[in-house]
């Protein structure tokens, strides 16, 4: 679970490269190592490795070192929080939309009964 | 919808400033003037609206200008995008978790069926 504002930023920077979404779409696939995630990169090591950390830092992906491998894999956890923070947004602007797509086919069912008037005679009095 | 991979890093570009997230909170219930996302921010009107430039080439936020007021609104269409590029990765990894977990408990409730090891000297030999 992300706790505070600085993780967001961290998660969604980590997403908007191209090179790390390409990382993250081998990894969810399953684990690998550091230079299977850099093989379809045109990139150095040492530029793979930065876009690890960076992954890293943002807790998107763990990673663990046996030997002389490094192993990266994908924390769903993480993902979730970010995907959470945006369905909320888009839900709050989509009912809203929904409500008011409902409001207007309303009013234009019912020709003369008042739009923008609460007091509407509607209903019987 | 979007189209390219550009696009996505544009949109996780706009997503990873806090300042800009308030914005699409606030956003979030309902349409609203530039001075009024500026409002709970410290900083400039002119800092305001650098950011409101880099939601609206993000697609995030569209803006429509009446008079001297400039009214922004939430596009849920590209949250949705972005939530389920994440959403479709977060699946898959868990996915797996979820199939390893089974795996993992199978191999546990039937002991000497074999663990990591065959030769573990559990089962009669």
């Amino acid at each position: 679970m992300l706790n505070d504002v600085a993780d967001l930023d961290r998660v969604f920077h980590a997403l908007s490269d191209p090179g790390r979404r390409l990382m993250l779409e081998r990894l969810g696939q399953g684990p690998a190592s550091v230079s299977e995630l850099g093989r379809p990169l045109s990139m150095s090591l040492a530029a793979v490795v930065q876009h690890v950390q960076v992954l890293e830092v943002s807790g998107l992906v763990r990673t663990s070192k046996l030997g002389r491998v490094r192993t990266c894999s994908l924390n769903p956890v993480i993902l979730r929080s970010a995907e959470r923070w945006i369905a909320e947004r888009r839900a709050l602007t989509e009912g809203r939309l929904d409500r008011l797509g409902q409001y207007l086919a309303g009013t234009a069912d019912r020709p003369g009964t008042g739009t923008a008037d609460p007091a509407a005679p509607d209903s019987p009095a």
